[in-house]
């Protein structure tokens, strides 16, 4: 049980989820949760101020330490719970500069830039749509090379970090038939109890987007 | 020495510079290194594109391991050459957290983004330059709590990957007497003997930029 650690969090935020599925899977349950809602500003509120002076989610806490940072929290987390719940880095030297590799290109398929109205263009627009199709090829390539997993053979940090934008570009839509790699990889982890106990609660019974299924 | 492992880089990237000081603090000197230039196009060529399909510099390869992300390169280094070189990794639990936190955090330092010419506008201009003063006070303020290291009293991976940005920064003419702390921890770094041996070839003897005066 993980009564020293706090996790602040927001649904249906890929930082946020991170976090949690790491806390799942080195069998932490049991730490202090408290949700959020990023629509009412809760985010900017005095309990994230105080643990995150950016005003963003997640805020965690473990015991007096404090790490925001999402990728920070789930590299930390796996190093000080080495012994505890799944191993989540591979012994192989090729696979583990396979999860690096991954885990930070993955901060590369991230397609939500927000621009004020003023300054929309069509231009940005289709330039934006263009580049995460490429993105999305690559991600689809590299499945088809070495899957099942990101690294390759095993569930490790890559999946914990990437999987929640993966699946966020299902929820917006992704059109299965056109990646279909990546949408076995999608309905493989999704089913995995550290995924499906901390499936975003606002995705549940909604239906999801449809912004990428021309992409 | 290093003669299994092989570097691409070009001058003045942050990106690349971090791999070169993480390589020169684990006592990894006599790799392959070959300087590619931004300006010529070099980093969408060949020898690039045959180690890193993205065309982006650094493409760095150990033995048949390939690790192009910044991130993950000076991660795995520290990792495969645990007792080679400087420790770049704090045993003091806070510490390594806080040195998780700041490394992450670095992603927000970053300031340059380039935006077509047709798409441009003053007003996100000024929100960009806005962003980046509050960014940079927020370092400001850690350096006040937390040096002379980021992460605390060592030099760590915080420093190796986040020193580049800084310096960046002040090449762009940030104005030391408005960052006194920054200004100071960026006078002791650069003195580090990775840091003066990888100091990007083209900010010899060249004058840097005014664009970040004002801040």
């Amino acid at each position: 049980m993980a009564k020293d650690m706090t996790l602040l969090w927001g649904p249906g935020s890929p930082p946020c989820w991170r976090v949690m599925i790491a806390l799942e899977e080195k069998g932490l349950q049991g730490y202090n949760s408290k949700q959020l809602s990023f629509e009412k500003g809760e985010h900017k509120g005095k309990d994230v101020l105080a643990i995150n002076p950016r005003g963003q989610l997640p805020a965690f806490k473990h015991g007096n330490i404090t790490l925001n940072e999402s990728y920070g929290a789930c590299i930390y987390l796996e190093e000080q719970f080495k012994g505890q719940g799944n191993k989540l880095t591979p012994e192989n030297k090729a696979e583990l500069a396979l999860m690096y590799q991954r885990m930070f290109e993955g901060q590369s398929l991230f397609y939500d830039r927000f621009v004020p109205e003023g300054e929309r263009h069509d231009s940005a627009k289709q330039r934006f749509a263009g580049q995460l199709k490429d993105e999305i090829k690559l991600w689809e390539g590299y499945m088809q090379a070495t899957g099942p997993y990101l690294a390759g053979k095993s569930f490790s940090l890559a999946d914990v970090i990437v999987f929640p934008v993966i699946a966020f570009l299902f929820r917006f839509g992704l059109n299965e038939e056109h990646f279909p790699k990546l949408a076995a990889y999608h309905n493989t982890v999704k089913d995995r109890p550290s995924v499906k106990n901390t499936w975003p609660p606002n995705w549940k019974d909604t239906p999801g987007m449809d912004a990428l299924k021309n992409l």
